[in-house]
């Protein structure tokens, strides 16, 4: 069973907004056995979109619409499946109570306009949005469905969780495909190639329905091995277990999750805190290790020193030593983690400082030069990185060196 | 003149990897004047690709391929179009001796699989990618053109702005569209559709080559004047400065800039400093403010203050007052933002204190409630917001919420 994502709206076409919703729904779709085929990303233009729908449907069984659903006059998605579907707006009486309960303190908000948003096609069988006012709404053309949904991201995928996919599954469950299976392992400090060289035997001897990708990022090589039905889950453990002992001098994660999350787990199994002193990463890593809930049972806080006055005031870096190796130097940087594990009171302390670019490198030291130190019970160490000459590209390779030192700490 | 991308990759239909080039490359390509007309995301899939070919070259003048381009098995971008153009692959010594330099001090790195990257469509024009081994590639088909480019983000980047958009305005130069006009302003305090109702006699007289969108997020509406050809550029000013008029009250931007860039410009160019003490935003207000080059000469620094010694230990708030009236209270956070701006010695900080959630919330100060205060030589305001029950949609809204409270301190 096949799905199609067809994304409406100018903002996407004119670089205004990233689509970050098709990447959320393409794992939801997957978890649920369907095969995503398709994005298409179109504009808020009638003939456009009917071109797309007309083509989705030739290719899958579902179709899934973001975006166009808002009150004002730039968003037809609406009005143009209403005729698409041969029907008409009629007033949904749920909607309508809904959306006065949701504005009930907000009267400003029920306004003629966002009477509108009550008006549904007589055809669409309406779930409720929760979180707004634009309802969801379910068209059906022969055995093929289409699933209309706002492009607002919390409201999407709260829509899509609770009302859309159990929808889905509750109409397809009979034609659903056979088992899609990803495992995914994280490996670093080999190149792409060089790992492509020491899996080709193993790749030559994958049954055609197995899959292996490389997906290098960030000094981090994710390497996906995706079953389209032909494996059971036992089958396809026994090789993943392989790839595995293949690649074991390089594994630093056996799962997809993001480092900080394997980090922030391993932390807290072992009841275990961390803070970090960041300069060049400026937040960056504090805040992916705070991004997920439950982070503050091992995340304590951070002092970013983006000014040399920081260093010296908060973190306790004499002058004198940032006057002899420069800011962005082993001496520097381990004080500051040192610092900042003593003051914050964890059991670890992560700190960078780095030149970020564009301008600030030297011959000496150029763009993309960033020092790390670890400090842990057992004492401190560091390390020194060249990661490029883009300055968010030196940011986010600096937080994932960060985190895969500290991982390698952590499990030896 | 109209464009397709047409992205490739799996990772991008099973939700893997975000899709944030497009949005990137989709800006550039109005800048040049060439409409993008679809994004379309295919499987590593040679009927696939072959399919999202034909499909693109039915609509558009210029086609844009992003991703497949590695030395591992899984990427066959190269050679579906070299099948598809009807060439086959040589030996490219430009593009050899470029690889042998980019691996100069990395040997392990020229394999007999990175090897395979120097061989290119004899039909193609090649063009150098700066930064990695895949060479970018123009093919021509009759007046079209299809532009081949990695999707590694920062290779990506860096052959579109030096060589690939070069390439098509050298080419296309008397085949451009009218010129593109985007004007966008930024408000908030006002729902979308009461916006809508303000603008609705402004919306009636526009010429049906103007366009207006609405734009909402984390409680910033973007509205967004778009003029296809139609108009001049005083035209378009003058239709501009008519809706900032109307919108006055509500003005935060007058233009698409992010709030921490306008930020960052007014405190430069008053040679004014910031800093901040942040709990539940965690690092992302001071990451936001360092992003931009340039962000040293006016961010100093901050105290991410997670768990409440830090708060006590590195902010001096007193044990009392957080026992009085809680850690997310207008004492505490007023007390946080005086403690950081005194430290660090900054003309202003901010401080934020909330229950991003899941857990955490209380009848009296559910998930969502978040105090933040703005610190300034004039004195420290602070406010109450509640900002949703989504943790993702808190801490950004709360950063937003920060940085407009800020602009308004400097305009004021």
């Amino acid at each position: 069973m096949r799905a199609e994502i067809i994304t409406i709206g100018d903002e996407l076409l004119i670089g205004q907004v990233v689509d970050t919703n098709s990447a959320w729904m393409a794992e939801k779709l997957n978890e649920c056995g369907i095969e995503l085929y398709q994005i298409t990303s179109v504009h808020d233009d009638r003939d456009h979109i009917v071109a797309a729908l007309n083509e989705a449907f030739s290719r899958v069984d579902i179709v899934l619409t973001t975006g166009g659903l808002g009150p004002t006059k730039d968003d037809i998605t609406k009005h143009v499946l209403c005729e698409y579907f041969g029907s008409h707006l009629i007033e949904d009486t749920r909607v309508r109570a809904h959306i006065h309960k949701l504005y009930a303190d907000r009267p400003d908000v029920l306004n003629r306009l966002t009477a509108t948003q009550w008006l549904v096609p007589e055809c669409a069988d309406i779930l409720e949005n929760r979180v707004g006012s634009a309802p969801l709404m379910i068209f059906h053309k022969g055995n093929q469905l289409l699933a209309c949904m706002p492009g607002v991201p919390y409201e999407m995928k709260i829509g899509m969780e609770e009302q859309i996919l159990p929808y889905i599954e509750s109409k397809v469950e009979s034609r659903k495909s056979k088992a899609i299976i990803h495992k995914t392992l994280q490996v670093t400090g080999i190149p792409e190639s060089s790992l492509a060289i020491l899996l080709e035997e193993y790749e030559a001897s994958m049954p055609h329905t197995l899959h292996l990708a490389y997906l290098p990022k960030d000094g981090i090589i994710r390497l996906r091995l995706s079953s389209y039905g032909g494996l059971s889950e036992s089958e396809m453990e026994t090789w993943f277990d392989r790839l595995k002992g293949l690649v074991s001098d390089y594994l630093i994660a056996e799962t997809d999750e993001p480092l900080e999350v394997i980090v922030g787990q391993l932390l807290k199994s072992r009841a275990q805190t961390i803070a970090t002193a960041e300069s060049c990463t400026g937040g960056k890593l504090a805040s992916l290790l705070n991004k997920h809930a439950g982070s503050s049972a091992f995340y304590y806080g951070s002092v970013i020193s983006y000014d040399n006055s920081v260093k010296e005031h908060l973190l306790g870096v004499p002058a004198e030593l940032i006057k002899a190796h420069g800011v962005v130097s082993e001496e520097v940087v381990r004080v500051m983690a040192e610092s900042v594990r003593a003051q914050i009171g964890t059991d670890y302390a992560i700190a960078t400082s780095g030149i970020a670019g564009p301008s600030g490198g030297s011959a000496e030291k150029p763009v993309g030069t960033v020092w790390i130190a670890w400090a842990t019970p057992e004492g401190t160490t560091a390390e020194c990185f060249h990661l490029g000459k883009l300055r968010e590209q030196v940011t986010d390779r600096a937080c994932m060196k960060a985190l895969v030192g500290l991982l390698k700490i952590l499990k030896n």
